[in-house]
C-alpha cells in the first residue's frame, strides 16, 4: 500500500491509481477537494466541445442501500453464470464500496447537449458516450493525486439508476464512482491479486501499420 | 500557448491539454517517448480487467492520406447538414491534422477480450467501450505531459478504418489520434476561439442528491 502524494506527476498518478472496494474509511470529503476532482473531470475533451456530462452527488445513505442492494441482487445474477475455478475466484472477490465509501459519484451522458449538429458526432453516435469517459478518468486520476480512493460500480441496470436518481429516460447514467478517503491504494489491481485474470503485455496491444502485424 | 513541461504534475497537465489540429510540427516522435504514453494508455483500468483495447501504429504517409481524404469527404456531409451562422462558423475550423502529424495512433477494442465470463460486463454491454476509452485519456494526458500533441478525428467510418487497417469486423476501431510534437499548445480550446461552443460553467453539471436537484 502506498501514501498519497497530492501535487505527484502525472505517470505516478497513473501508476498508482487503483478500483478501490475495501480501503475506504468512510470519511466525509472536503467540499475544496471534491470541486478540484468534479472540475478535473469538466476539462476533460468532448466531441464538438459538448461537454455531454453531469456529475450527481449521493451521499444520502439510504440511497446508498437501495442502490447496493441492488448490485447485491446483480452480483447473484453474475455469480449464478460461473461454474468451476471462476465461480470459486468470483466468491472471493469484493464488487463495491458504496456503503464504506463517503460518496456517490453518479456521471450520465446527455445526447441531446449541444445539438442536434454536434460537430465531430455525425459519423459515430457514440462519440459523446466517449467524451464522458474521458472526464471520469480525469475525474479518477485526480482524486487519487489527491490521494483519495475511486472505485466504479457497474452491476447495476441503468433503468435502475435512472429510477433511483430521477435521471430523464433521454440521459444515460455511465458509471457509479464510489468516492472517498482511504487507508491506503494496493500496489496491485485487485482482480490480478485475486487471479481473476492477468495483465496482458504492453508489446502485444501494439501493432504496425495494420492490425494483423505485431509491433516490430 | 504554453511550453511544455514533461514532470509537470496532474492538474497542470489536464489544463493544458488541447485537441490538436494546426500545431503540429511533423517530426517524427522518439520511440522511447512513443511507449511511455502507450505504457501509459495500457495502465488504464478497465472492466473485468480485460484490458480490451489495442494501438495500430500508423506511419505509412499514403495509409494516412488515404485516411485524410475520408476525412475530407465526411467532413463536406456534416457541412452540408449546417445552415448560417452554423456553417460559417464551422467552414473556419480545422478538423485534423492526419498529415502534418507524424503519427496516427488508432485505438480499437475487442468485446471478446476476456470473454465470455466479464466481471461487471453482464449488465451494461457498453462497459468494454467505456474502458478503451479511460486508456485513451490516459494516453493524451501522457502525451501532453511529454509535451507532445494529440488531436481526436471522428469525421469517418468505422467501416473504412476496419477496411484500411485489416481490423477484424467484430473490433470497433473507437479513435484515429493524430500525435506528434508540436509547436505549443493554445491556451483555449479551437471550439472556444472560433465561438464553435462555449465552456459550460461547471457549477451547472453537479447535482445534488438528484438529477433534478441543483447543486447546493
Amino acid at each position: 500500500m502506498s501514501e498519497a502524494r497530492p501535487l505527484a506527476s502525472l505517470y505516478d498518478v497513473i501508476e498508482r491509481r487503483r478500483d478501490v472496494r475495501a480501503e475506504f474509511t468512510g470519511e466525509p470529503l472536503p467540499d475544496d477537494q471534491l470541486l478540484r476532482i468534479l472540475g478535473a473531470a469538466h476539462q476533460a475533451p468532448s466531441v464538438g466541445h459538448s461537454q455531454p456530462w453531469d456529475f450527481i452527488l449521493v451521499r444520502d445513505p439510504a440511497t446508498r442501500r437501495r442502490f447496493q442492494q441492488h448490485v447485491a441482487t446483480e452480483r447473484d445474477v453474475f455469480a449464478d453464470s460461473l461454474t468451476g475455478e471462476r465461480a470459486e475466484t468470483f466468491g472471493k472477490i469484493k464488487i463495491e464500496g458504496i456503503l464504506e465509501s463517503s460518496l456517490g459519484v453518479v456521471v450520465s451522458y446527455d445526447p441531446d447537449r449541444g445539438g442536434p449538429a454536434v460537430l465531430g458526432r455525425h459519423a459515430i453516435a457514440d462519440a459523446g458516450l466517449y467524451s464522458t469517459c474521458l472526464a471520469i478518468q480525469n475525474l479518477w486520476l485526480a482524486a487519487t493525486a489527491e490521494g483519495l480512493g475511486v472505485g466504479w460500480v457497474s452491476f447495476y441496470r441503468e433503468e435502475f439508476l435512472q429510477q433511483l436518481l430521477d435521471i430523464p429516460t433521454t440521459i444515460r447514467p455511465i458509471a457509479w464512482l464510489c468516492v472517498g478517503t482511504v487507508s491506503g491504494l494496493q500496489d496491485t489491481p485487485d482482480l490480478e491479486r485475486h487471479r481473476w485474470r492477468s495483465r496482458r503485455p504492453l508489446a502485444e496491444a501494439i501493432h504496425e501499420g495494420s492490425y494483423r502485424a505485431p509491433l516490430r
